[in-house]
């Protein structure tokens, strides 16, 4: 029996982290074995690249150097974490993957087919079984997240808002190519809610 | 007016640094500025993520991510340190550069069109435009690095022999599919010697 892999997409604030956790519980209660992970980070040696991206101003790394190390820590995640966890039967919540890069270094000019030339390179092409994007308003994504850090928190928080629409059409593209993997959620109201959204988003994996 | 950029190469204690220097001082005596830089590092991105393959065990990195990560780390450099200099017209020296990462992660099965994919993807594939391979008998450069370093002293020099000849014969097919950039240089006898036969071997660039 192998696991199914999901993952959480979305901008700053939508609530990928608070659903990640939320939908483990509500797997769990059906009786799946489920690992939650994020990324960038999720293994040892991943989590050591985060820092790296993570740390420092918003010019330390150019568009294409960013794109090589969130490949590295893609590629160490996946095989330390979760190709060994679906091995065994266990279902995967990632906290962002690879959209993420292509929503954020496309909004930066790299072009998607490099960015998915890479991620065959790093992890034999591993995708998601499902992958929820999480669809919010700017100003309430916004006004969560500085609701919970302060405002600018880092690297990635400190973009003007031209830059997240960008990264929010290039979801919106994502989305558009590869429905069948990827499912937009409503990401307003109630957490309670937008479980529920998820939970029914996964009905024909869970049958 | 551009400047020249040189790269060494070759194993461990081959003389790569010793050179790099000399040679450094030999077109310093011709009134040439130079730059001397070495991989992986270089730029301050490039040596912390040097720093994150330094260390650590042999085993810490799958052989796909170590090449992402010498991607990167040379993305990095090429972009703040190296195209900067040649552009003001100084020359550069790197000790080890791309074909370093072709002769070591091919060692461990990375095909070399990924590898130059990903340098291609970094660096719009930047080369040098003379590389000097400097060969030496197996034994007295092991001999030289020991007398250096002491015994195993980083995850690479902890590599086995067969590994070393392994890496030694990816140099040695670069060298001949790519000669006219790529010359081997008898790296044995005194460092005064092996600098006489790199000056020999830019003639034609410093003419
Ligand atoms: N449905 C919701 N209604 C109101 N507030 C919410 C909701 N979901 C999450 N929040 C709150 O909004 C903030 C952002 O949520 P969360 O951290 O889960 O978002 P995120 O998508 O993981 O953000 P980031 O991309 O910055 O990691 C948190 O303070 C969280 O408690
Ligand atoms: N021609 C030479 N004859 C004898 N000893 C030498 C010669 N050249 C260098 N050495 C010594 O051999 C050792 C290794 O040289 P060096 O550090 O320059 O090699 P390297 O190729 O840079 O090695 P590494 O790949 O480990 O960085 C040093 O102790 C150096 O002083
Ligand atoms: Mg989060
Ligand atoms: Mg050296």
């Amino acid at each position: 029996m192998t696991g199914r892999f999901l993952s959480l997409e979305g901008g700053e604030g939508t609530g990928k982290s608070t659903q990640a956790e939320r939908l483990a519980a509500a797997l769990k209660e059906r009786g799946l074995e489920v690992l939650v992970t994020r990324e960038p980070g999720g293994s040892d040696g991943a989590e050591a690249i985060r820092d790296l991206l993570m740390q420092g101003s918003v010019g330390r790394w150019s568009p294409h150097s960013e794109a090589l190390l969130f490949a590295a820590a893609r590629a160490d995640h996946v095989e330390k974490r979760i190709r060994p966890a679906l091995g065994i039967g266990t279902w995967v919540i990632c906290d962002r993957y690879i959209d993420s890069t292509r929503a954020y270094q496309g909004a930066q000019g790299i072009d998607d087919a490099s960015i998915l030339a890479l991620h065959g390179f790093g992890t034999k092409g591993l995708l998601p079984d499902r992958t929820f994007l999480l669809e919010l308003p700017g100003e309430t994504a916004s006004a969560r997240a500085t609701g919970r850090d302060g405002p600018g928190a880092d690297r990635f928080a400190a973009r003007d808002s031209g830059f997240h629409r960008a990264v929010a059409a290039r979801f919106e593209e994502i989305a558009a190519a590869e429905g069948d993997r990827v499912r937009r959620i409503d990401a307003s109201g109630s957490p309670e809610q937008v479980t529920g959204r998820l939970v029914h988003a996964l009905d024909d994996l869970l049958a």
